[in-house]
């Protein structure tokens, strides 16, 4: 049985898409490069559902992460974060690190933030309102989309981590209003892990022009400024295999269709759940909350059932983080994923319990 | 004729690396990854020459210079740089974002500084010493194993910019006294871009640990936590297929020799320099302090000759940087580089002079 990656990230890549990366090297200040970097950022574009720029950087979407927080914000400024799992707590970290004040929302495991909430703790000074879109320790959605259009022509910076749905499940940056989009490219977007990508608005780039925090390799400013070069580039060198990749497996969402991927993980992740809820099993998350491209199941025994899946089946599935060590596994269903590899890894659990 | 890279990197990328690039995806918390890093961290000890950690980032060269600042040292700490051509001003410019306070030896463009002027101008309240070791905007090469030597036993950290020779040119981190080095993947080490390498000594550890300079994602003492994990590992997600194609071409490395690699490039870079002056051609680097990864070529009509060897001959060189732009060629012979191919290019530049 071949290895199947049902794990958040990375995914399992396409063969075309690999195929990509065994192409022989090019220079990346040539306009063979800028052209692939200019049919690249058409199709960043198309998957942000955005007119602006989507901005790239080798690194994991951490970087990109704290990157939105150092280019956006100055030390002392005060914002609302959200946290409803393991990486909201991290973005709020991030945000402590480099000296802002942050007022959290926390939100009990499992289950998403509501609009009511952000409307009561979002204040005038708040600078911005950071937020995870997917939470991947829990399987849980935020409400981008209401939140996005409560926050219009409020004077606040909202930023979005959409590691792990962006291309998996609808996210609109400009008609829900977001400012600041970023993901990475080993999640939905099935491609090798080492490039992430920040969609950031207008807006974002004044709020970036007065920020006092020190940056070089992640500076959106510059990065934006070598993109809108006639012949885009970038300051620095580029991942250029990573890229020719991430353009194919970008290329292969097109050719599907947007709302046709979106539809598939919709109806693959309640294929699922449907099937797991069937054998009897709990689903970590709060059913209103539900999550398309992660599945947290609770499990007494978590870690024997996750190595049993990998030993007996060759399918790598997450275990739980942080408090939900040992309690979850996690099965990751976004990117190259179809009704064959549900159906094995349903199987396998079936088996296994 | 086959496209020909002779470049300062991204160079050439043997086929045995790229093969690497389109295995299947693996997930990084396995041990199937922890066994890849577990090697490939070994065979990067055995480049740098070291007994220290080498840590490994998704990122281009410039994020862990810009990250040996950021976790070295803390904002007023006063430091000595050295620069002889635009990469050393940069390395002072993100020093400076920081908030060091540099004081600044800067070389003209094309020589090396001396030991001298290191003596010179090295006090005992600078708190470290930055330096470029292989200056790609010149050909130039720093003398830093005579300033190693000079700094053994003195309390001030030693890091140097080796981006565009480690792997091409000896540098022996251990026996130099280096308490930091930064390199990146497509350089010397003829793999694709996306990956950045720091050597860490341990007394560059202990400053990392006063450092009050905000950081996240490059934070030296976490990776360097991770990595010392039974089973090897990454704060973030790595980027699984490069370190996959890095770990192939270290590989190829070991199997020809250190010593073996110097050797070729050495002899490869002064069949070139001589054939060039041959022809009648000024090399614009000081005969004193010439590069052996990288050769920089006089010439008035720098773009003519640049563009005519990319579209009649199929081989991509460099231009000139910064004050030099149109005024030199720079060509790149390091990393999968052999006789025909430094043949291939001399008769190309034969035929257009």
């Amino acid at each position: 049985m071949e290895k199947l990656l049902m794990t958040p990230g990375p995914t399992n890549v396409p063969e075309r898409v690999l195929n990509k990366m065994n192409e022989k090297m090019i220079h990346h200040r040539t306009s063979e490069y800028s052209n692939l970097f200019r049919e690249f950022n058409e199709r960043l574009k198309f998957v942000f559902q955005t007119s602006n720029n989507v901005l790239t950087f080798p690194s994991a979407g951490t970087g990109a992460l704290e990157a939105s927080i150092a280019n956006c914000f100055s030390t002392g400024d005060r914002i609302l974060a959200v946290s409803i799992g393991d990486f909201g707590d991290r973005f709020i970290q991030i945000a402590k690190i480099y000296g802002l004040t942050v007022d959290e929302i926390k939100v009990p495991w499992g289950k998403a933030v509501s609009l009511e909430e952000i409307k009561n703790n979002l204040k005038d000074y708040h600078k911005g309102l950071i937020i995870t879109h997917n939470e991947t320790s829990t399987g849980a959605v935020n409400p981008i989309k209401e939140i996005g259009e409560y926050l219009k022509d409020k004077n606040i910076l909202y930023i979005v981590d959409a590691v792990s749905s962006l291309g998996g499940i609808d996210i609109r940056m400009d008609e829900w209003n977001i400012d600041v989009i970023v993901t990475a490219s080993q999640k939905a977007l099935m491609s090798p892990p080492g490039l992430s990508f920040v969609g950031v608005s207008k807006k974002a780039f004044e709020y970036c022009k007065v920020s006092n925090i020190p940056k070089f390799y992640f500076d959106f400013l510059n990065a934006n400024k070598f993109l809108e070069k006639a012949d885009p580039q970038n300051p620095y060198t580029p991942a250029v295999s990573l890229i020719s990749a991430a353009n194919e497996a970008l290329a292969m969402i097109e050719e599907e269709g947007l709302n046709n991927v979106f539809l598939r993980h919709k109806i693959l992740a309640d294929k699922f759940r449907e099937e797991i809820k069937g054998m009897g099993l709990n689903i970590f998350t709060d059913e209103n909350a539900l999550s398309n491209t992660i599945t947290a199941i609770s499990f007494e025994n978590a870690n024997d059932i996750k190595n049993r899946l990998e030993k007996e089946y060759n399918i790598i599935v997450a275990g739980g983080q942080g408090a939900a060590k040992g309690k979850m596994i996690r099965v990751g269903h976004m990117g190259c994923i179809n009704e064959e590899m549900i159906y094995r890894t349903m199987n396998a659990i079936r088996e296994i319990i």
